[in-house]
């Protein structure tokens, strides 16, 4: 497909159909999402595949509990046939500019002006995102709250913290958007200044 | 130009050519980074555009002193015809969240597991590099380390902090990668997990 048809076709999918999607769309999303940039080229990240509907089910029974569930306004969103849990390292981006070439020796995290482990980790996030539409797929991004739980339950090492999880299928007709895109793009001119802020 | 081609050619480039990109291109890369995903729909971010080799200018002799030039490997970065400060706001976030339909009331930042005001600008910074190479540009990203002289330079309110900057330009042939390239890429085994980490 091409770029700007991706950009402009991109949403956030939260209704999926009950059927698998291919095999070789998991591992070209997957693929796009090591093409991500990374400071230093550190690319201290993760990403935990979980293929097919029994292998979400995992994820879903022990993160998000049966009242939880109930409540969500897209019951849909459980028949995804992939999730994806997109992890940042923060500990590979201190080692990684502790060698000679960076030098920053300390490891003091105090040196970096934003984390860049969990930014770059949420670049290869919309990659993936932007993957799935050129596979003719749909996909959402949603956050993880109890990162304690995801560590317990999937054997994840606590220098890992989940950034989000994608859950990618075919979209369902029925989908309907966020409430939250009511409230409309913010202005141009509010976001976008030109020369100086003001 | 196809979406897989694009991913495929992005890479960070330093060296620029000495001449102006159209400025058709400046507006399709800024309306690309107001499509990128935000949760609420916060949209909690601002970019700052400093457009032409003399506004550009104003940002390198602020934030890159002579010595720190003189030092660099890339001379021809600094004839970037385009530059776009890429700001988060975390305060919009909170307010966001603060309302009814989010519900966290208190403003406490604590809620949030990872910063999605850094994470959904940098989002839009990737977008905004995809975008460079669909119109047939380069572009590299940056951080900002002195936040307080950026924002004393171009008064843009505390609120803001810079994720990173993007420059824009038409390639130049005797561009160099960066030497943290020759890293190699992580094995995919140890980035990508099947079922569980381990």
């Amino acid at each position: 497909m091409e770029f700007q048809d991706v950009v402009r076709k991109r949403k956030m999918v939260r209704s999926f159909e009950d059927r698998p999607i291919p095999h070789e769309s998991v591992e070209r999303i997957l693929a796009n999402a090591r093409r991500a940039p990374s400071a230093g080229f550190s690319q201290g990240w993760g990403f935990l595949v979980l293929e097919g509907k029994q292998e979400a089910a995992r994820y879903w029974d022990a993160l998000w509990p049966a009242d939880r569930r109930a409540d969500w306004g897209w019951p849909d969103l459980f028949n995804a046939p992939l999730l994806i849990v997109c992890l940042s390292n923060k500990t590979q981006y201190l080692r990684r500019y502790a060698e000679p070439d960076k030098g920053w020796t300390d490891m003091d995290a105090r040196r970096w002006p934003v984390p860049y482990w969990d930014i770059d980790t949420g670049m290869a996030a919309l990659l993936m995102l932007l993957t799935a539409v050129d596979a003719g797929l749909g996909a959402v991004f949603f956050g993880v709250f109890d990162q304690a739980k995801l560590r317990a339950t999937f054997a994840i090492p606590d220098e890992y913290t989940a950034v989000g999880v994608i859950a990618v299928g075919y979209p369902k007709p029925t989908d309907r958007p966020s409430p939250s895109l009511k409230r409309g793009h913010r202005a141009a001119a509010e976001v976008v200044r030109r020369g100086n802020w003001h």
